[in-house]
């Protein structure tokens, strides 16, 4: 954990910057919001790591979600996190909030239960030890545990400078899901350009539900609104070259 | 003029950066494909500041361009430039350039052309010099000096960081211009988060020619394309609430 001028409070696991005051907001509600209003009704929700408690705060803004089963390996980031950052945290107290301390990959093999939405909020694939979490098998795991409306949503790295990475991922990804559309946020603690995230899905396209009335009541969010929603999907051009099969 | 290890080479002017090797296209693309694109059939281009030659780069991609007149007040700035930078600088020899040195606010003042598309591409509004820039009465001016359809694009300034500033430039242009629109584009040198570009107009809507068959046409570029034109005006919630009457 360390203290900066630009970005405040900072989380730093394995070198990599995980979380900071400044901008969290925006990576979390877009990893959050665009996937569940997306969905007509979703009700029960995975995050796979997510251990600061930032994603489940989001999810928690939609009333009518029932269950937000949470999978983190690492029980000291929560830890760390309850100590120096203890507002993300306090969601992960919610009465809805299932906090489960395991490998993700062991996790998505041995559950029966079914999910509107998963959202994958681990380390980037760049971190060795997370390359399972983006390989083809945890994938078809995590299909198999979607219902056919369920929506996948996915931090995919730094889009600019990994490129054949995140490439490879979205090959990953489109082998499984019929359905995989990148998405934009500025998360200037992660990369200076756009940050990118998959939205995946068997049928549910993007923008399916965003004019049903359920959407206009007011959420309490700092970046998220539908206009974003929207713009969010529209690739600048070198990426929609790069990326032609998923924008 | 700096090296610099993120962005390659800089020009830096009175301490603030002005452009940059790996980010001036998404600026320069910004500033000028977002009215061309939404002029019918723009022909006059008056580029005010632009010395670098990067803006008169991207009007010069639009072939039914009949003059580009640029009034900068720096000479040295294009010097600079011409031994620096001297890809960019190139446009500014093109035929239909017309190169002028002296003072935006007395040229706006004296001019009697009247032209389709103005583009104010001068210092940032924090920059005491540039102060009679961001004013009403060399908006008006402009105003004047704008064809029917015409369009103005002006850059605004930091506004995450600079808000208040920002706030009193599009209340100066609100004054002047029946239609003032907010866009943003993420140019990483000069904010961490989304700059910001007015939009103004007398009666011409962003969106309004996106849909005609010229913008079908293959320009060359990086940054822009017609979705990412239209995206470029969904504004983040914060923002949104900060800017209402620019959105």
């Amino acid at each position: 954990v360390i203290e900066s001028l630009d970005f405040g409070r900072m989380l730093v696991l394995d070198g990599v910057i995980n979380l900071t005051e400044r901008d969290e907001f925006i990576y979390h509600e877009m990893l959050v919001h665009v996937p569940l209003f997306s969905h007509p009704h979703p009700s029960n929700v995975l995050v796979i790591g997510g251990g600061d408690g930032g994603t489940a705060r989001e999810v928690l803004k939609h009333q009518d979600i029932k269950k937000v089963q949470q999978v983190e390996i690492d029980e000291e980031v929560v830890g760390v996190c309850r100590s120096f950052f203890p507002d993300l945290c306090a969601s992960l107290d919610h009465q809805k909030v299932g906090l489960l301390f395991m490998d993700a990959v062991q996790y998505m093999e041995e559950t029966e239960d079914q999910f509107d939405i998963i959202l994958l909020d681990s380390t980037d694939p760049v971190i060795e030890q997370s390359e399972d979490l983006f390989g083809g098998a945890f994938f078809r795991d995590c299909l198999g545990a979607l219902t056919d409306q369920g929506i996948l949503a996915a931090q995919v790295g730094d889009i600019h400078f990994d490129t054949p990475i995140v490439q490879r991922v979205l090959r990953n990804l489109s082998q499984v899901f019929p359905v995989v559309n990148l998405y934009l946020a500025p998360v200037p603690s992660y990369t200076l350009l756009p940050y990118a995230f998959a939205f995946c899905s068997k049928t549910v396209l993007p923008e399916a539900c965003l004019g049903i009335s359920r959407y206009h009541n007011k959420l309490p969010t700092r970046y998220y609104n539908p206009e974003i929603h929207k713009a969010a999907f529209a690739l600048p051009q070198q990426l929609k070259e790069d990326f032609r099969a998923f924008s």
